[in-house]
């Protein structure tokens, strides 16, 4: 398809664009009503906005490499049902940082690091695959997650959640990783068609166990369609 | 495409269609266990069902128009995650009447409305922005968004949220203006894609707000697909 | 379209697929630490998995006759908001087994039921139509939709909602039946666009609303749009 209608809209408070419709965006000084009426964190006067119609865990992920490379805090993460008519979520995350550059260099950061974390994103007309691992968990993937800080962490999707299900109990079983939670349609997703886990532990026994089933869902996913294919380049 | 199978589908409950999947219907007496299991006021005996696939902010401004001009009340408000596959809502609303020819008769005056409700809605691949302006908030208005009857009111929405953020914070610092409330994919919609904010206030500053709004959220929202274009004749 | 890229995946807890990008899967012994995550009834070792991107009521009724023929129990439903854009659900069913043998007899004869229980759904590109109908309840229809074992049970379904209200009146005025439920937009659906009635009672009065019903909602779905199809082989 063509580009779009305009790389830079004049707007300082725009930053950049990436993968899956994610925009990034910054303001340099909210107005405090509305962040009262936002609920966010009021010690923060400038906010960074990374928001997307397909994906949450990539751009949690990337939230999470911006979180530790810049002077800003992860104060909102919301996921909407969305995927333009797909399975999963859209998310909206907001960073807060008392100067303006912060919140730009974290958004920035988490931008670039998008066109990796959809590596391990797999999908076709019936659905998708997600895996994520990180060495080392931050604030980001504290907050949305509930993962312990500092540790490898790990993410599983699959949709259809049927799919995800075998996915879930592949990993458990492959390696010793600690469950740190499990979504599913009606608990703890934005009623996604996606049967998520999160999981914590040894480093290289996350590993094992996204491989492990990122095998099966590869293969089942490719029971209902096309060969599902990775929208980056896989990392794990 | 080609028009609908039918005009006329030979039912006495049907009113019309219009833009968005509207569709206008009246039960001239409802059955009274069914109106208790919905959940509806038993006053009325007659209702006027307003639903649409595709908005609820035209749709609901469209039925404040209706309940002004006629004599009906709105008894239900519910919102849908749909816009097939886009980022919003879809609606279904509820006016109860006394006598069937009022339900008829608002349900023609929200159908008659929609064209230009939908005219400052703005839409490409990637999302969509909708604002909407009435001089004087009547009981539709009050009972969706909570706003202070008889007074200005404006409608803010964005979709991706992380664009509607950007336009809720230009719109109350273009102008002098209440707000109403403010919603997000997690709080206070149906898991929708879009940051919305509701205004109240002096009318001249209400219409400032949205036209600074409109101006932003239209040059953010280019930078991820075509160039964003109205559904309907732009009237704010 | 092309065939799915697998038709055996090699994986063991692969059973099959059906309409409505329906996938069946068994897990003989489901890890005990993700099983209590999930929420289930502990007392099975072995898991029946029933998921689909589009449709819950064919999956449940189907699930329904497989309760009835094997010896299992439903240990959960779970509803997303899905059908891939349209208007509806997607689903995740559970079903607990003592043997892996059972659990996989239960999802073979779910796939069977499925084209026969997606016969009288009908669909056009601006929404969609549902009609159920058993002689006899069994505990799937129990546990989703509240309705007492062993009696004949009916289920109705219109999207956009507004059409699906005018359905389920018709329905109640039609014959002499229980309402067991209401759900719509806003309560007791994932935020899907659907008005949905659960109907008990005497068979043939049970038979009689469903007909009334989905001839007048045939009619109404015509008027958004092209002549609404049978995505199966109607059975009622």
């Amino acid at each position: 398809p063509a580009g779009p209608a305009l790389e830079n809209p004049g707007v300082t408070e725009f930053v950049g664009t990436s993968i899956g419709d994610t925009i990034g965006l910054v303001i340099a000084n909210i107005d405090s009503t509305l962040q009262e009426k936002m609920g966010l964190d009021k010690r923060f006067r400038s906010i960074g906005i990374l928001g997307a119609r397909t994906g949450a865990g990539p751009q949690i992920m990337a939230a999470d490499e911006a979180v530790k490379a810049t002077n800003t805090e992860i104060v909102s993460v919301e996921l909407a049902r969305d995927t333009k008519g797909g399975a999963g979520h859209g998310c909206l995350i907001i960073f807060g940082a008392e100067e303006v550059s912060d919140a730009r260099r974290a958004i920035e950061v988490a931008l670039k690091e998008l066109p990796r974390t959809f590596g391990d994103v797999y999908a076709n007309d019936a659905g998708h695959l997600e895996f994520q691992y990180t060495a080392r968990a931050s604030y980001a993937i504290e907050k949305a997650f509930g993962a312990p800080l500092g540790k490898a962490f790990g993410l599983i999707v699959g949709a259809p959640a049927a799919i995800g299900v075998v996915c879930c109990d592949t990993a458990v079983k492959a390696a010793e990783v600690d469950i740190v939670g499990y979504a599913s349609p009606a608990k703890g997703t934005s009623f996604t068609n996606e049967a998520i886990l999160f999981i914590s532990g040894d480093s290289g026994a996350v590993r094992q166990a996204l491989i492990a089933a990122r095998d099966v869902g590869k293969r089942l996913l490719a029971t209902l369609g096309e060969e599902p294919k990775s929208l980056g380049v896989p990392y794990i």
